[in-house]
């Protein structure tokens, strides 16, 4: 964290997963006074936001909002509907379609209160965890999406039309394989046993192993050489 | 409201005064059914809700969704932090500067939302009610920003991308002056005695007649010949 006098403010949006959880200790690590921001937005399991709360406070961040907004009104995703998660995909099974675990306009949303709140913060920088290697079919991780992103928001706010305080979209991830990811973020010291990934833990929190963001997630770490310290509803580290 | 096999979902940014109004009425006579979304935003008083859930009855639109997003976790503005509403500004200090009743980021967050719920209905049609011409110094009420806003739509979302379902933000009442707006209106068959525009109203949802969006709809009434039909605070037919 950064407490120093040229210490800027940043938006970081925080799921309680792998990605963003290195996204916050990146932005500490360039200097920036985090304010993490997640969001109840109707996912069938809260246990994500209970790792975020955790995240929040073991990296000392100056504040953590979580904002209630529920998505789940519209209807049309497995994270916030009752669709089964897809298992035991294969890679190009992963790639080729976008996944029914797509969270209609969830980035835009989620990107678009980040907006609001840096605003009223007098800062333009908003830092998202996304990443274009494994971004398994989402049509709102892509670097093109961001830079439109980042260009509405210009003309959308008091200090990107006056220039004083122009927009930003960090995506410190988006070049970066899971693996390097994990690497980065041992470095900073992030501590992943906090983090959840799991689209369909169990009761007790445990991942699945299975989904998508778990196999990712698992071929990270092995890719990485590291073990992965969460627990799994299976032992993983086979 | 449109009942005809060609019929086509929209969803309509609802927030109860007198230019939301009128775009519901314009969507419905362009033969779209109207899905309305309006928010509970942390605005000071919910009386402009009342009022969208009675314009909503009364337009007899599909389905009517109050989302629930707390921006006052943010603070920044006078419609939903404790800073007093400006009264009595002449034309000039309006057009000004941007005015401290600006929410960061709103029609960014709502049409975000908007944009969530068109994609689950299988559209990418949004209506909303803003107007270039009174648009008293909000940047995110101008085309430069609806066109990035629309681009960045259709990059955001699985439709966009795969052009089946381009996402068009339609802003109908964009170059219409406010006694154009109202005109239109009365020709669809508005009651604009539902409706409400005042930043500041009484306990009994009587408009205070002085702050700016009293002044704009006033003038607007007089410019159109006609006389508002909602209760002030004062007698402002004189």
């Amino acid at each position: 964290m950064s407490e120093t006098a040229a210490a800027k403010n940043a938006v970081v949006l925080l799921s309680g997963g792998l990605d963003s959880t290195t996204t916050v200790a990146i932005a500490q690590a360039a200097g920036f006074t985090v304010h993490a921001l997640s969001f109840r937005y109707g996912q069938r399991h809260s246990f994500e936001l209970h790792c975020a709360q955790r995240i929040a406070e073991a990296a000392g961040v100056a504040r953590h909002v979580i904002l209630d907004l529920d998505l789940s009104q519209f209807g049309g995703s497995a994270l916030t509907a009752d669709i089964p998660v897809p298992k035991d995909r294969n890679q190009a099974e992963m790639e080729g379609a976008i996944p029914v675990t797509y969270v209609p306009a969830r980035n835009t949303v989620f990107l678009s209160c980040a907006l609001g709140w840096a605003e009223t913060l007098n800062t333009g920088d908003i830092f998202i965890g996304v990443n274009a290697v494994d971004y398994s079919g989402y049509p709102d991780c892509r670097p093109a999406y961001m830079q439109a992103f980042q260009r509405m928001a210009n003309l959308a706010t008091k200090g990107g039309v006056e220039g004083k305080l122009p927009v930003t979209i960090h995506t410190p991830l988006i070049d970066l394989t899971k693996a390097e990811i994990i690497r980065r973020g041992v470095e900073l010291g992030v501590d992943y046993g906090l983090t959840v990934s799991c689209y369909d833990p169990d009761a007790l929190g445990r991942a699945c192993g299975h989904c998508d963001a778990c196999q990712l997630r698992l071929r990270g770490f092995r890719e990485a050489g590291l073990k992965d310290p969460i627990i799994y509803q299976e032992d993983q580290n086979r």
